[in-house]
């Protein structure tokens, strides 16, 4: 099988690889779909390496089929089932875990950086990690059913209430995501995107959009909610301009959610959040509850899958896949395992 | 009678003022004691000019006996009962107010700063104001009523539950506070300060301390919480170095009170916050049941009121208290409204 790997700063490359069968615990899929994000996009620019050892095969947005199983499997699962992966490995036993936070456990093993990922047709994983599809969901669509648990777990985490106004400051597909969920839950949502192209495609999907260089977003937020400010904001840009002019959004005691990885500490206007009781809340990854509730959502079509899968390529395009998504011109790109790999199609 | 006013920018002086009697629903308190604490410094630094107009009769930490009443005032009060004043003025329509947060009003008038304060012999306050004392509790204990229920509502903010592990960053008054407070709730708490004096003098209350110059911090606190890390963390110093180290004390989903007031957007490690799920908090003033704590928590001898109360002195010597508080040579100076005058304290 051909599998698509991370040999070190901006190099990605195919590898004929022999499938392994699974160990026990384990279950292997035959993977459908595997979308590419931003954090794949990280380890391709060699920023994580102190996490990723080359070659490495990445990739943990995906869905596929159940076809084997290692020795002691529960009976839980069938050849033939429709599946996605809960992508985290806890010790179970750090203070996290302990706590009940295993979704972030302080040893977490993330499943497609610390691990093997979903670039190849057959990938082995521990049974548990396994969230069930309904059959007729379409796949594709289902690789994105990861991001859109992140949304709901960061939605989840924020307490926001039906009727409550929400801000999310960045158009990507997590943030596209997070204002789908929102809005879903009953939230009156506005996007604040800079980039006009991400900006045009939110709002066509139907969303109200902001453009923070042409907009005092401040006193916009300000008109919109009576001269209270937003119950809930979703800093999911990534931009240090976007913290310091975060806070300035949010109603007393309302919520801001670091949703975005920042690399560097950020300024934060700490006065406004002492003056107006702030509540600042990080939130990264997801628990089972927040899997399974974007499966529901998927399936009722409370998020916009089609409008959010921009390409969809074979493998061998795995590198011209990276390269698009690195331009900003896509948003969400598959890569289609089955496209490139036809005598096992059809096993 | 004597008051204290701002006059500008390093200028507090002294004027003979005629006492006014009380104003319909007002009413009128005898002052035992004020308190001088941080913020009137910033106002004495004329930092807070954009809200303080000289001259200003300034101070907001007080006790004092209820003397005459305005009209219209109900029959809660009688001559000669002991009170302390909950120095807030809300407006009762802001979108704050309206969603029950009035302490954080968002067109607040803090009485002592945008209005009148306690640095005069007879103070007229709204009769809403007043907060009973125990008439054996000591007046000049009853001064730091104000700032206990500062540390109250930060514990409480907190969420702090009896066992937890707390840092305080921070060893002025309001951090000697929250730690004696946090230390009743039933938690183990540390305190960090940098200043020797400061550090010796929390040592010898009784409290745990920590020179963050001289020992590693973060490494402390993980070995004291076995690896997890601080369940709460109050930042009172005010410094960016403190806050900047602070997230590294938190334990994942523990708690980072902002309680100092950063003049300055500082900048603050987010992919932790992300990383670990952090909670950041703003905690500004008080409401009622903190007030109405901080009288019980005096009275059951809970905070060292005995040994923050460093100096105490005389209206006439209110520029040597400015400047003993600003050369940091003090924790908390009282001004003993009676002492410069006889003819009133007998009436
Ligand atoms: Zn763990
Ligand atoms: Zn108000």
């Amino acid at each position: 099988m051909l599998t698509a790997n991370y040999l070190g700063p901006r190099q990605i490359g195919i590898r004929e690889t022999e499938p392994r069968p699974p160990e026990p615990g384990q279950v292997q899929i035959q993977v459908a779909y595997t979308g590419i994000c931003g954090t794949d996009l990280h380890i391709f620019h060699g920023h994580m390496d102190g996490r990723v050892s080359p070659p490495a095969i990445v990739g943990h947005e995906m869905s596929g089929v159940v076809v084997a199983f290692g020795d002691g499997v529960a009976d839980d699962w069938q050849v033939g089932d429709h599946v996605t992966v809960m992508p985290l490995d806890w010790d179970g036993t750090c203070p996290a875990c302990v706590a009940g936070n295993e979704h972030i456990c302080q040893n977490l093993d993330f499943i497609g950086i610390d691990s093997p990922g979903a670039l190849q047709r057959f990938w082995n994983v521990g049974a548990d990690t396994l969230v069930r599809l309904p059959k007729d969901l379409r796949l594709d669509h289902a690789a994105l059913v990861e991001p859109i648990a992140v949304a709901v777990h960061d939605v989840r985490r924020s307490e926001l209430a039906a009727g409550d106004r929400a801000v999310v400051i960045g158009g990507g597909p997590i943030g596209v995501l997070i204002a789908a969920v929102a809005g879903h839950a009953g939230a009156d949502v506005v996007l604040a995107e800079v980039d006009p192209q991400r900006r045009q495609a939110a709002a066509d999907m139907g969303f109200t959009v902001l453009d923070p260089t042409a907009t005092d977003q401040a006193e916009w937020v300000r008109e919109w909610t009576g001269g209270a400010g937003a119950d809930v904001v979703f800093e999911v840009s990534g931009a240090a301009a976007a913290v310091l002019a975060a806070t300035d959004l949010v109603k007393v005691r309302g919520t801001l959610v670091v949703v975005a990885i920042h690399p560097q500490p950020r300024p934060v206007d700490l006065h406004r959040v002492f003056w107006r009781e702030l509540r600042i809340l990080g939130a990264r990854v997801y628990r089972r509850e927040d899997f399974e509730r974007a499966v529901e959502l998927l399936e009722q079509g409370a998020v916009p899958a089609g409008h959010l899968i921009s390409h969809i390529e074979p493998i061998t395009a795995v590198a011209e896949a990276f390269a698009a998504l690195e331009s900003g011109q896509a948003m969400k790109v598959l890569i289609d395992l089955a496209a490139e790999a036809p005598e096992e199609a059809t096993a």
